[in-house]
């Protein structure tokens, strides 16, 4: 065999162990007994600490050590264009593993494990002092980790570089006060306006059963294929793939507010998409593996956001919607019921925000992550500097830790610089959904007829089948002709909701 | 660390993969999206070539070397008697594995994986020449296996002792004739008889979830913890364990017989009961591993048979039955519901089958097995074969493969040796119910009062902690003060059936 087919037959090993891995969450989320929290962490930590073991062991620097200089990543002479991208994005991983020690890896797996349980329970007492001394372990553990990769401009921007790669913290500042600049006051604007949008409509009484129905109708109309997908409940929604032909999204329900699932179920179809779309010929390289967590993001966004909270989207599915609960809504007009799933309000709970102020939640996430890692504030000052933020970012301040420093579980797994991808998906996501109008001919007519196939299609072939032959910022240029700016999303915002509230 | 301890330090490793892989198996019988098969196959072969190469490498056999030695087993001098012990079996299954190339575990998993599928599909089509391919590669499979293990007795004994250790298929045969020369007469003066049970109630309508729940019921009377539990529904019931605080079953429903998913979740939740019983101090050794498979089958067949088929038992749940099922049970009395769950009649599936005539499908089994394994004849026989043994042994010719040969899983994973296990599941657990009869006050009158905890914790006490420290002959030796033979057994069965047929 060539190095480079080596080279594949032994990271999937790397990729079919983390599979292995991911499925044990998955089970962990939705079907695992209660009981079983503690010997299910020390399982999932030996996969991971196998699959690490594995990536930066010999017989993958043997072939890699071939095909690339392993301390530089410069492709050998000879590889084709398409052999360098994949075996330079190999290298990547590798490296980045590499740096870390196993006990690292080993202690970090079960330490993030406890980590998450704890945050659970903290959550559900409002206790932050519960959850304080296991977050500093978690911090401390990123500073080690920092510190194996070492610092290139600043510690933050380390971690940031793992979710989003090439992307800076600096850039971020850039793109977000961009965005600050111009949705601050749009949100005031609509504060101001004292619209009605008549969001009580959703809060009625809808049967949960029919949520799930109408949804499931929705991911099929999508294109998310059940033969190679599945969903279930958990207490948060998420989407988790151990191949393209085994991804599974999960939701959950509010008896007492139609949007949220269906929201969320679209949400993570658009995340589903994606993974079901990447091309299982280079299952276990970086071909077959998302550009960025903010593309990841855009995917999941661009479904939920544009496409449903859209007027030709619920022009068609309204009337659907109608029969399925004609006792709540056979009154309503389209108009109607398109403000108001369209109600932009400052709230305390990031996932529950409107498509607008969500991102002022992301800012502030942003500026603490970075003052707990480049400035190692220390932890048992979060709660306050949460909630001071919240008022000036949003005007509403937590009466409790659970509606605040504690909503969120991605700190406890030790997800730092995670939180930035959401607000960058939403930045992508415009520009190319605008480019995908220019392409797809009456694309507003189709989705208007129920016809989300196309879009499907023209998604999969421009981003979900790339996989990591692009950067995140390549991509963008290649699809839309422009670097990313914050302008298309914000245009499309303001125009938006300048209509939705008669601004 | 001691030898010891670093030895159980490394055992657990081996158990927590092969815990990740029946995770993934027991997804791939509930939950798992059918385009998924390919993959998961892959997967499942991964996690077990691992969880052997670690079992049979230097990690293991290093400290492992320190206590016994390494060709013959024997305890190094200066270890306690339940340190020899332990050390003893831990060199078993390390002897037995370490026979085994790699390449052969992995191409067995993998090829076991697909026929799987492949037996389920041809059972489906009825179409035995779709599955022969395959069956013939396992079968040769199988004789690899052998030759690397090593013939001692016959070929057969060798895969017998991996699921009952100690048992040789002479002393099956022993076992066996014993019951076949009581049985056979009375199963034909059963039918004979003339004697109709009713057994027609219990083929009316009765809801698939209130059956569920009536199900629940009984297997938390019986102790089964849903904290460290749970019951999914799947094509074949089974139970699986991951740790014991993560033990599952599985049911299925027939509309039309109340018998078979009360039975089966009895059945499973006896299995459970072993299962959540053992010891998890002693996690990842044989300590906290059953005895044999014929022991595990007793702990099932003792809650199925001698518990939940007994006047007793249902004199206390046929009242509660009654009112959830008013419809079809109010006219019924207990006398008439007792003899229509004790309805013998000989009949084509296995699994469907009475617990006397159970016993005459397993022979069929025990020698045709024989036949392939030792005598080496011809995969294409065994339709033919199959459905004159079934003439023989109960007078009923399969008139389809999909009823004949083709019935049961076992062969398509290699589980040649396995079937004998059920019958001496028979065989062992009438001794073990009448110990705790003895030992047990009044444990009839306990039963029929609901109160089913005190037989587990007895078992619990008996068998279920004792883990491997005991085979299982010693086993029964250590409960009933005699060895095992087919009298308790035959005694039971014609005891009971004399009454309910009035014989």
């Amino acid at each position: 065999m060539k190095p480079i087919e080596i080279l594949r037959k032994e990271l999937k090993i790397v990729t079919d162990l983390r599979g292995a891995s991911s499925l044990l969450q998955w089970d962990q989320e939705t079907y695992m007994p209660a009981g079983a929290g503690a010997i299910r962490a020390e399982q999932i930590a030996l996969l991971d600490t196998l699959s690490h073991e594995h990536l930066v062991g010999d017989l993958v620097s043997g072939p890699l050590g071939e095909l690339v200089d392993l301390d530089t990543g410069e492709p050998k002479w000879g590889l084709s264009d398409e052999e360098s991208r994949l075996v330079r994005e190999i290298w990547k991983d590798y490296h980045r593993a590499i740096a870390l020690p196993k006990e690292f890896v080993e202690e970090y797996s079960q330490t993030t494990s406890m980590a998450q349980q704890i945050w659970a329970q903290a959550r559900k007492e409002n206790n932050f002092t519960k959850f304080a001394p296991i977050l500093e372990k978690v911090i401390k553990l990123k500073f080690r980790e920092i510190d194996y990769l070492g610092v290139k401009t600043t510690p933050y921007d380390i971690l940031l570089d793992y979710f989003e790669p090439g992307m800076t913290s600096a850039y971020v500042t850039v793109l977000f006060d961009a965005v600050k600049e111009r949705l601050i006051p749009l949100v005031q604007k609509i504060a101001a306006s004292g619209v009605d949008t008549g969001v009580e409509l959703l809060r009625r009484d809808y049967d949960v059963d029919k949520q799930w129905d109408f949804g499931v109708k929705i991911l099929e109309d999508m294109g998310y294929d059940l033969n190679i997908g599945r969903q279930d409940k958990s207490a948060h929604p998420f989407t988790t793939s151990f191949h393209p032909t085994d991804v599974r999204i999960t939701t959950r329900f509010n008896k007492n507010n139609l949007l949220s699932a269906l929201s969320s179920t679209i949400h993570e179809g658009g995340h589903a998409l994606y993974e079901q779309g990447m091309d299982p010929e280079w299952y276990g390289t970086p071909f077959c593996d998302a550009v960025s967590y903010g593309i990841h993001e855009s995917q999941s966004r661009l479904w939920e956001n544009l496409v449903g909270l859209s007027k030709p989207f619920w022009s068609y599915y309204f009337p659907r919607l109608q029969k399925v609960f004609p006792e709540n809504l056979s009154n309503i007009s389209l108009d109607d019921f398109y403000r108001a799933v369209n109600t932009i309000e400052p709230s305390l709970i990031r996932v529950e925000a409107d498509e607008a102020t969500y991102n002022l939640h992301i800012m502030l996430r942003f500026e603490v992550e970075k003052l707990i890692i480049n400035d190692r504030i220390p932890v048992a000052e979060l709660p306050e500097l949460w909630n001071d933020k919240m008022e000036e970012y949003l005007g509403v301040r937590p009466g409790t830790d659970a509606e605040g420093v504690l909503q969120d579980v991605h700190w406890s797994f030790g997800g730092f610089g995670y939180f930035p991808t959401y607000a960058l998906g939403n930045l992508y996501n415009v520009p190319i959904f605008n480019q995908a109008q220019n392409e797809i001919e009456d694309l507003d007519i189709k989705i208007a007829s129920g016809n989300l196939i196309e879009l499907r299609n023209w998604l999969g072939e421009k981003v979900h089948r790339v996989g990591r032959r692009r950067t995140a910022a390549e991509l963008i240029v290649d699809i839309t002709g422009k670097k990313l700016s914050a302008n298309p999303f914000m245009d499309y915002l303001e125009d938006k909701y300048k209509e939705v509230y008669l601004l």
